[in-house]
């Protein structure tokens, strides 16, 4: 298989541009105030950017950029940017979802106190749009702000989506309709991490390259971008919680069956609980309800065996696995319709929406 | 004292002021959404900026616009924005400070629970930087972006003052130096309280009148501001912390002696522990170390009794006094510098500043 082999590739790009945005946004963090608390701030800030990351929302605005001709140069501040943006929520996140780790280390608010950690999510949100304000020596000020529109837009839905699913954990709700599913995390991970850096990537490249792409205005390519990306996230955070209970534990750095230890609301459980009998499904909710330190692992299993023998996470993979086609059919036909497409850039582009869908860890 | 029966006309102005702020930010706060946790989202984000306030920063920021001879529908939108500056940060703050009550009404955290409580304020946060991001349609693309940086600006300041005054809460640090507290004072409150308001005032009022004041450049005018700003916070926020012990409760609308509660380093307590003996500073310290829940009213008083017998009280009113009298010449000063100023919008601002320091609630 031509796309097996050529993974790698994909992912040491992910790995060189990671490097070259995580060191544009430390070089934007400030780094010491004569004042000793204000320093203290300022590491607070440093400490997720600096805990490393896979880079895919900066990659794929990034090769956005490229595919319609645009400088990868121009668009490197947004793709930091980006990486931004999800340091500072994943600071908040990890409170609001009472995470312990990120990426292997304790989340911040436990080794700070939850007061600090918030404000130093504050704080960096901040500095995400001051970095943005940036891009104002480089691009045009038009450009400058619709990509502070982007983003924007992109944490209204992240927020919504957070609000959904925190409003299902508090409020113990487990009837969930799988289109409240889709939409929790259409809100909650397709715009970040595929419609918003597709669509940033695109008004940066489009924008110095309209003429080539006059079949169609750059508004309606936005459009077709929301259908792609939304897809396309969809099939992400599904693969994404199929590994939290399948994948190697060394090579995916988290603590496997996590979510159901967290109780996480998830295609795999939607399932089980739609195909479970009232006696099953009562059991599974009062497992799934307990309190996360008075779980134990043999209530994890139960249930996790249970996924397996509903056919749940074939079920899941399966939806996945449509999805991600749509997605990729949706951008052969974004592809096919502009006149001048980046060649090479569109093939690796296309390597990274696989390999988002097709990851084992 | 002319001023005194001017005050009344500077109230009107701060009411009729905030209504029409208020109004434009709940116009543009979503409302209602098909999914039932989103909607729920839409009435967190509205909870604060329903609740009223005295519209200081808004009203600052038209009066500096009007000043410079600005219009004041250029400026609403700002004034606005930094009316919902203060909302979203208020409901972090609250949770931070571990405050039960804002204006009179339980915190948000209080009613909903932290969690959603850090999500409705990031979600609010987004919101007034894509209210900043509308006035696009009444102003220049430069300026535009020049309102976002100073946005970015009083946001990176007032995180680093909260980090300093939540760093000695949790350190349990009671030796701060005078210039310490200056320092935070002038982080978390002189610049979203004054430095920015006025200084955006000036921005939008300038950049129409640039001609009229071409004695003095827009940038050496805003560097004046930043201490202009600097003074009157400091004053502001002395008299803040003086009315907490001493004003009437009804009118104040808090507990009053709640900083004593809170064991809020305030200037009244640096003095206080600067001029006593080891064993009352020890016993001072033993008595605001204790859990806020395990404080009894005699503590406070006790403590609130000390400070009025060492002049601590009358010593912060002075140091207010001087610092509000720094600051209203330099206003004159910066006044007397323009060729054309507004006669009328000078004599409002003055009040203005005059109320900000010798309010009594």
């Amino acid at each position: 298989m031509e796309v097996k082999t050529e993974m790698p590739r994909v992912l040491e790009l992910l790995v060189s541009n990671k490097n070259r945005l995580d060191k544009i946004v430390l070089d934007f963090l400030p780094e010491v105030h004569e004042s000793a608390e204000i320093s203290e701030l300022y590491k607070l800030m440093r400490d997720y950017p600096s805990r490393g990351g896979k880079g895919l929302r900066g990659t794929m605005c990034l090769l956005w950029c490229s595919l319609f001709g645009g400088k990868t140069d121009d668009a490197i501040i947004t793709a930091a940017a980006l990486e931004l943006f999800q340091n500072w929520i994943l600071i908040h996140d990890d409170i609001e979802d009472q995470s312990d780790l990120r990426r292997g280390l304790p989340a911040l608010h436990k080794k700070v106190g939850l007061e600090l950690a918030i404000n130093a999510g504050d704080a960096l949100h901040a500095k995400m749009w001051e970095l943005l304000l940036t891009n104002q020596r480089r691009l045009s000020d038009p450009l400058t702000l619709e990509i502070l529109s982007e983003f924007a837009a992109m944490i209204n839905a992240t927020t919504e989506g957070q609000q959904m699913e925190l409003a299902w954990t508090i409020g113990n709700k487990w009837d969930i309709r799988e289109s409240d599913y889709f939409l929790m995390v259409t809100k909650k991970a397709s715009w970040y991490t595929c419609i918003t850096p597709a669509r940033l990537g695109t008004l940066l490249g489009a924008s110095q390259t309209e003429h080539k792409n006059a079949d169609i205005t750059t508004e309606d390519l936005l459009d077709e971008i929301v259908v792609f990306g939304t897809n396309l996230g969809i099939a992400f955070q599904i693969i994404d919680d199929v590994l939290n209970l399948t994948a190697n534990e060394s090579k995916y750095g988290k603590e496997i069956l996590g979510d159901l230890f967290e109780g996480k609301r998830t295609l795999m459980l939607i399932h089980l609980l739609a195909h479970s009998d009232q006696k099953q499904k009562a059991k599974i909710i009062q497992l799934l309800s307990k309190t996360r330190q008075s779980k134990t692992y043999a209530d994890a299993k139960y249930i996790f065996e249970k996924m397996k023998s509903a056919g749940s996470i074939d079920y899941a993979k399966n939806v996945a696995k449509s999805m991600s086609k749509k997605a990729l059919s949706e951008f052969d036909r974004i592809a096919a319709n502009r006149r001048k497409l980046h060649p090479e850039t569109y093939h690796t582009t296309r390597l990274l929406i696989e390999y988002l869908t097709t990851r084992d860890y």
